[in-house]
This record gives C-alpha cells, sequence and structure tokens, in this order.
C-alpha cells in the first residue's frame, strides 16, 4: 500500500519528479504518483487530497512551477506533511514557484525543498516516515552514509590525479 | 443582484480590499464581499466559485498576500473573469503575492493588477462590465475624464503656487 | 468585424503573440492584429487605440516587452479591457517587461498575465467577451473542459506506462 | 521528554521563534529550546544535533537569518526531520536567509517554511509527528478546523457590520 | 525662456522632483515644471512634448513611478535629451519604475539616473547644456570643485573631533 | 575631430559596444575608441577622462559589466555628459552592472541606457550633441523617422501575409 | 604607526564604518580613518590609495553604498587586501552597494563582507594581520572564544527564564 | 609546506575551483585542494578546518554553490582569513551561493568575492599572504602590471585594427 504520495501539476515535470519517485524506491517505500493540475482539476485535487489519508498515504511529495498552487492547496485538504517542489523556469528562474510554494499563510504550512529539488523530497519523506519506523531509520542513516563515502571517493580521487586530470 | 464578488484570504486584507468596494460603489455595481480562505477553506471556497455564475456575478475580484493561491483557484472554478490584487507584505515586499498570482499556467488566466491595486481592480471589473453596458461606459469614460481633471487641477496649482508652496 | 485587438510593439514579438490569435481563432472571435510600436509610433498609437472602440473592438491584448509601455498607453486611451503580455528577454529575464506592465497607477488597470503568457491573454478575452455572450461562455466552459480531459488522459497514460516510461 | 528541538542562531531570532515554542503547546507537545549558534558553535552544534536522536528528538526546528547555515547543518547531523525557519532582515529582505535554507544541495533535505514562519513550522511538526500519533492527527485536524472557524466567524462579521466598520 | 522642462507623472512625486528644480537654480537654468500624467493625460502629453522643442526646451527631466511610461513616450515625442528619474516605491522598492524607465528599446533612449536621483538628473541637464555653452560649463566644473571641498571639509572635521565625536 | 569617446573595461563588451560606434557613424559623428580598465589601468582612465574635455571629446560613452565602475569613474573626471552601458553577464543576468552604473551618489550623475543598450548610448550622444547642433537635430529627426517607417513596414508585412506567414 | 586604513566615502556611513574603528581598538590595532568620495576626489583617492602601502597601511577597509565604487578603485591601487563593506539604502536595501564591490573583474579581488558589515570587516583585517602576528592571532581566537561565551550565556539564560520571559 | 587550503563542497565545482589553484601556482604559492562536503560530511570539515592552522595553512579558499554553508563553516573553525566563492547555478543565478556566503552574522567574517571568482580568490589569497612576504608582494605588484599590460595591448590592437576588425 503506497504511504507516499507523489502529485505534479503537468507532464511537463515529470523528468524532474520522476527523481523523487527513483529515490522512494532506492528506500523501498511505497507511493503513488499521478498528475493532477490544481487550476484545471480543481474538484479532482480536493477528492484526491482528500481521501489520501484514508487511503494509507501518509506524507505528499507535491511538484509545480509558476503560480504553484498545488502544494498548498494539497496542504489544505491533507492534515499529514505536504512537502512542495517548486520546477524552475525561464522567465523567473523558479523564484515564482519558489515563493508560491514557500510563502505559505500561517495554519498550513508547506515543508519546501529546494527549485528542482525533487530527489530531496523523496529523502525529507523518508525521514519524516523514518521517525516512526526504525528499520527506514537506519536505511536513512546508511544512505547519509553512502553519501558520505560518495564524496570521500571524490577526494581520493583528486589527491591522486590531481585537479588537472580530474575532468579529463 | 451583486454582478462582482470580491473576495480576500483574510482579514489583514480588508484596508486594501475595502477600496475596491468603495470604487465599485463610485460606479453603482452592486458586489457581494466575501472573506475565504482558500488554504483553510478550500471547499467554500470551491462552492462559493462554482456558484458564483449562477448567483448572477460577472467578475470576481480575488485578493490575498504571500502565496496567494486563492485568485488561480478562483479563476479554475469560475469561467468568467477573475482579476487578482497581490497584496505587499515585509519580507518579500509583494514579490511573492505578485509571482503567486500572475505566473498562472497556460489555461487558467488571471488578469492581475499593481500590488495593493484593489482600485485598479475594481475600475477593470468596471470596463469589462462595460463592455455590453453602453451606460456604464460612459460612467468609465466619465471617471476617467475625472481623474484627467484631477492631474490638470494639480498642475494648474503647481503653476500657480510655484513649487517651493505646493506642499506647504 | 473584429471584437479583439491585438497589438506588439516589435515583429520580435510575434512568435509569442502569434499564440494570443491562435487561440482567439479557436473560440471563433473575430480580431485584427497590428505591430505598432509605442516609442516610435505614439501618435499612430494614440489614432489607433482611440478610435479602436469606435471600429467595434470590445478588448484590446497588448504584448511588449522591456519598459513595456505599449499595454498602459493603450489602457489610457481605450476605456474597455486592456490585457498586457509582458514578454521575457535574455538579460532580466521578464522582470522587467512584468513591472512595466503591471505596476499601473491608480485609476488605469491593465490586466496583466503570465510573462509571455498571449494564450492566456487570449483565453482571458473570451471570458471577458462571454459576460455578455452565453455562447461564448458555453465554449470557454468547453475549453475548460477539454484541457481538464488533456491533463486526465496523461495522468492515465503514466498510471499505464509508469514514471519510467512516459517521456520515453 | 522533548519530542522536538527548537533551535536558534542568535537571541535576536526569540521573538519570532517563541511562536514555535507556544503552538507546540498548543499541541501539548515536548519540547527543547536552544540558542546555539552555528558559526560561533560549530561543535556544540555538531554535539547537540548528532545527540539529539538519542535523547527522543524527533524532529528539530531550526530558525536562523542571513547567511543562514544552522539549517542545514543541523539537518546534516541529525537524520530526522528538520525544519527551516528564515528570518527577515532589513538589507535583503529575508531572500539571503530564504535562500540560504531552502537551496539544500541533494542529499540532505531542510523543509522549509515561509520568512519568519516559525508558528507554521509548528504546525508542520505536529503534522510530522501525527504521521504515527492518531490522537495528534486528530488535534492537527481540529487545529485546522479552529482555523476555518476562526475565518467563518471573520466573514460573517464582516456580513454584519460591512466593509466600512470592519476595522473600526 | 526655460531650457528645461521638468515633468512628473504625479504630485506625489513632488518632494523628489522639487530637488530637480531647486539644482537647476543653482545653475541659473530657466526651466518650466509641469505635472504630466502619461496614464491619464496621453493626448496633453504628447501635445507638450511634442511643441517642447519649438518653445526652445533642450532638454526634458521627466520623474515617474511604478510603471513608469513618462520618461520613454517623452522621449518618443521631444528630439532632443531625455533624463528620467525612477521614483521609490513601497512595494517593489523602486526597481518597478527603474526598469520601466532603464530599459527602453533601440531607437528610443532615456538617460535614466537613480532612484530618487532627481538632484542628479538636473545636473545632468546642465553637463548636456554645457556641451555648447563655456560659461556653464565653468559653473558645472565649480559645482563639482564645491562638493570636492565639502567631502575635504567633513574629512577635515573627522580628523579633528575624531569618529566617537563625528555625529555627536 | 572625435567629439565623443567610446571607452569599454575590456576588450568582451566589444561584440556590444561595436554597435555604439557603427551608429555614431551612421550620424557621421567623429568619436575615438578607446579599451582602458578602470580597475587595472586606474591611473591611465585618470589621464584619458581628465584630458577629454581639451581634446574636444563633448560625450562619453563608457560600457562596463559586474561592477562596472568605469563610467562612474569617468564621470567624476570629465565634466560634460557621460553615459553608461551595462553589460548583461550570466551569472546576475546584468543586475549587477547596471546597479553599478545608475546608482550613482549624488552630485556625479551617469546617463544610464539599457543593459547591452550601446546602439541607445550612441543616440542618446547623438540627442545631446543635437542640442547646439540644428544639422545633426534633422538627422536625429529623421533616425527616428526612418525607424518609425520600419516599424509601419513590418505591420504592412503583417497585414499582408498575415502571422502564420510572417516569420516564414 | 596606522596598520590599517578604514575610508569611506560619505559621511552618511559613518554610522555604519564607526564599528569597523571600535572593533579594530578592541584588537589593539592601531588604524587611519579617511572620508574621500572615490566620485567627488578621484585623484585624492588615487594619491591616498597609492600611498598606503608606504606608509605602513596593511589592509584597507572601504565603505560605500549605491554605485559603490570606492573598494574597487582602492583595490586598483592599493596591492594588499581590500576589504569592501556595502552600505544598505532604501531603495534597493543594499543590493546595489552589494553587486557594485563584490562583483569585481577578474585580476582585482575586493573581500566582500556583508551589507552594513563593518565589525566583521575589522574582524576580517584582524585575522589577515594574524597570518604574521602570533600575538593577534591570539586575540583573534580569544575574541571568537569571547563570542563563544555570549551565545552560552544566552542559552543559559533561555534556559533558567524561559522563553516567555526572555525579552521580559 | 601547504600555505593555503582549497576546498569545495562538490566535484562539480572544479572547472572554477581549478582557476584557484592554477593561479596560486602563477605566484609559486603551495595549497592542498580538498573536495568536502560541509553538508554531507559534517565532521571532517570540522576536523579539516580545526587542524589546518596546525598544518600551516595560513589562508583557506571555499567554494560552494547554492545552500552555500562551507565557507562560513570553515571561517567558524579556522581563526585566519577565509575567501569564499559562490557558485553560479541555473535556478538562481548564483544569488543563493552569494547571499548564503557574503551575508555571514557578526563575529566570523567571510571574505567573499564574486560569482564564479575563483581566480580573484587566489589573488586575494596572494595579497594576503604578501602582508608578510615583501617578494611575494613583488609578485602581486607585477601580477597587476601584467595584467595592466595586456589591457594595454589589447587597446594597441584596437587603434590597429578598428573595432570592425578587432574580433575578425
Amino acid at each position: 500500500m503506497a504511504e507516499v504520495g507523489i502529485v505534479m501539476g503537468s507532464d511537463s515535470d515529470m523528468a524532474v519528479m520522476a527523481k523523487a519517485a527513483a529515490t522512494l524506491e532506492e528506500f523501498g517505500i511505497d507511493y503513488e504518483m499521478r498528475i493532477i493540475s490544481a487550476h484545471r482539476e480543481p474538484e479532482e485535487l480536493v477528492a484526491w487530497a482528500k481521501g489520501a489519508a484514508d487511503r494509507g498515504i501518509r506524507v505528499i511529495i507535491a511538484g509545480a512551477g509558476m503560480a504553484a498552487a498545488l502544494p498548498g492547496m494539497v496542504a489544505a485538504l491533507f492534515p499529514l506533511p505536504v512537502i512542495g517542489v517548486p520546477m524552475s523556469s525561464k522567465a523567473l528562474g523558479g523564484t515564482d514557484a519558489l515563493y508560491s510554494i514557500v510563502q505559505m499563510p500561517s495554519g498550513i504550512p508547506v515543508a519546501t525543498v529546494a527549485v528542482d529539488g525533487a530527489k530531496n523530497a523523496a529523502i525529507l519523506a523518508a525521514r519524516i516516515l523514518a521517525v516512526s519506523d526504525p528499520e527506514l531509520l537506519q536505511k536513512v542513516i546508511a544512505y547519509g552514509e553512502e553519501g558520505r563515502r560518495g564524496v570521500v571517493a571524490k577526494d581520493e580521487k583528486l589527491q591522486k590525479v590531481g585537479y588537472k586530470n580530474y575532468n579529463a
């Protein structure tokens, strides 16, 4: 049964949001993934977000660009944590989506990650679920350790080949 | 019967949005005025916006600050023109609300006016209604003419008293 | 007879503004389309905008980039609704045109849409004309429904092929 | 035993961060509250953040201004959810703290809320704990309901007294 | 006979634009000063700007705020130098007026000075007129020299009283 | 003898600044063109700018990018008009150069044009020289008229071929 | 003999720059303090900056606002470290000075600190001098330790009085 | 023995940071170069930065992008000068890293250079070391002189070939 819902406002967000799905898979977390537009399908969105908790969803990751109403509207309808992923865009670089997602009024928080930060959204979802799942917490710690070792390996390569050959 | 709906997300927007109401009154346009929060009352908003056209509402003016989802959500649910008024705020000066309102994705437009521009929102509503109301169009033209005369009078004062005494 | 005027300040705006024309055609709305520069042809602009209402124009869509004076000047001369489309640009990303169009002083509103949002400008024009045209209102509603179905179809594809094959 | 850690980088953040503490109290959530500067006490920070999980802390709320390294460094050392609160400031309005907190690199997420959004940080912490605490989930839902009723009451007042007397 | 025209879009710009007038007086340069709104009085503006050269005006200083179309429209109608003064404002700090004035398209330049920089606008006008007026050039040089001596005097005061007593 | 000095801080500005030279040539205005870096050759800059008036230079066009000190330093040393051209750049889009050039302190104005607006800088120089040169003024007016006819021709093409074939 | 030069472009910067002087005094570092305007006194600036090393100056702290050319020009003339302090301002919040100081072209660095960060400029000067002065290094370390203890004391107060009484 | 430490948060910064290493080599300054992530390896960072002074490191150059905590954390742990290099990025252009590095709180300065300004970071390091190394100071002066001659040569080429052939 899916514990995480991934929702995006448009399939133009798929390349970014796919990283959230792939990362949840690395943690062995079940998810459902939907394309629902807050502005084109407001009532579908209401139905989906309101019913999510009853379907077993514990965390929702919502990605949207421009006037990104999706994450905030989901957070208005779903009482558990909602993570917002602002999409970058050409004209305003992503500040439009970032401000539309992070600047939520008092009462309805959205846990906002970096512009295009879908991978971090999945890791945050894992951390949230790990609050009550010691096994998942061990995976989160191991994932961080793996990340650490990745940087260590890069530094070792640098010490070995020097900066001139690093990208050669 | 109200032809214009004015809606704001919080009563902290009242000082600004009151200008919209007062200006509609100058034009003799009936309106209804509501405080409905997109993020705290998403279902009330859906009900209100979906029913607006049947109640005779022809234009909606929606004001909101920060992650201002209200105007866009109204535009998703009401098929006639929606005018958005971004509220200024301390931290980001109003760019957050401006971007959240104006950067609507393709398909669902919001007619955005200046930050805190509630008066212009009302004038825009009057212009929209004037498309099919020749009498109102005359009022809009007269209103513009009155504005013009206001500036002329200020210039005449300047020519008379000079800049040193203008603000004295 | 044209009901909508489309005007742009330069033919470098054509690729964007063409979307407004194409979308009006989808709604069966007659339009006239002009290239008139506010800064190079101020008097032509005055003549065109002042005469527009008498020619039957009910709404004007004005697109411009950089120090985008065109929409505001049109709104100063034409008493019915003016929709402004800010053009994106390299150096400032479109914030220059956006601010130049949306930040109109009290008295003269411009209904501003997203940066490069010419398609939404046309939909907004249709919504405005639909205020007094029930048949057009049905088209606007059908257009929105078609947009909704488009997203539904994308979601159905996602459920069928999964995210890994979605863009394959 | 404290389930939430509140940490701020300076006591100039106290007026904002106090709202997080007060809101957690409304939910009946135990917390510890600390002033620890990432830049003045890096080793104390490491010790505090590394030991937090063992002390029973399940979520950390970290508030900081300017080059706000605190939330990200806590997230580097504590494997459960970290919520970041950017502080507004005079010169750059809070964009400095917002960008310093939200733009975390891949691997280490910070759940960022609005500039000065300490109250929402506490609500987000409650939502996170509610994932595995049905009783707390009921409180979160009731809290949202209370917020909803607050807006309803304001709207009722508006309908009763009208906008001219609303703020009188 | 006036050689410089000072024009502002609103009498709310008077406090700033008065500095331009006062500074021209220091240089002994005759000027006319007008309040003409580009958006409320487009035809008056066309008439005034088109007739300016024939009245002997050699340089125009135009100040405006928000969507500041005035300087650019004057530059479109008057073939000699136009100096633009962007007004600061609450919501966007003056970036709106700055971008609206400085980002002129190719063909029609506006000589833009700092936000609220009306004094510098007058000095720039003096420099422009000094190109063909050796006596005025001597005044410009003397004015700069006086400015230089002012800073020298402040430095001498600092050396004498020290920084602790400087503002005492 | 050169009446206009064109100076740039780096030969990476050449592609942009070449437009200033080419446009001055269209007006038949003699110029000298130099590469002098304010930060690498401060004393050469002082010598060049101080001696410019005696060599007959009446206007200086200074282009620079990033922390663009060149135009302001030239304006500090040369008492006649200085026109600043901010160069666009990758990281900050040209706001760095724009702010560095336009935000001059009281006393020393720089006539700033658009980011990368070297062509307009040359037209502004022509307008400045035209203040005392009736023949040049006729050329400036004719240049504007030619620009106007260019837009008219584009509009005529649009009326003839329609928007679908315009860019074909 | 002064080892540090403090220079500011205007005496309006004194309230901020005084903190640099006071902090250097805490470290027992001799300094000279000057008001020299890059734009009003370019030649005095050249003379002062060129002669500084011979007078024994090892580090220069330069504060300026708006189009802040002073730090960069000093760095062009003085071969040892130059620290730049951007001043905040009303219209653009200090981004103008920050970009004008930090975005130096390749070849001539300015060590930029935070907007209004004159105290940090002095600490940075102390760190630079401490590179070759073990006694001063001990003072820098002790100063950091004192800062650390200050935060510890604030945290102890918080633990003792609680957040409700902290600012009482 | 290395006198300068170069550290970057990710090997994606290598292309930029390599310029720092290459420039230090031009000055004959020994350095060590490391990849250490503040967010993935906080304890390695503490150990490296705390031990740097004892290993003989006199200056550290730290480059990082996005929420760039690395330079500030190094400055918290190493008492001698730390130079920060903000990396440009797609979404926010580098303002995120710039603000995260330059806006350090009082007490812990980071000497910030331009976005992607790694070469200037190395020159600044050389200037800092030159405070107590007369031979290195001669190299710094010679390096500046070489830079000056480079611009002179470009200007000579321009005078010889003209702007039309300059980039040919």
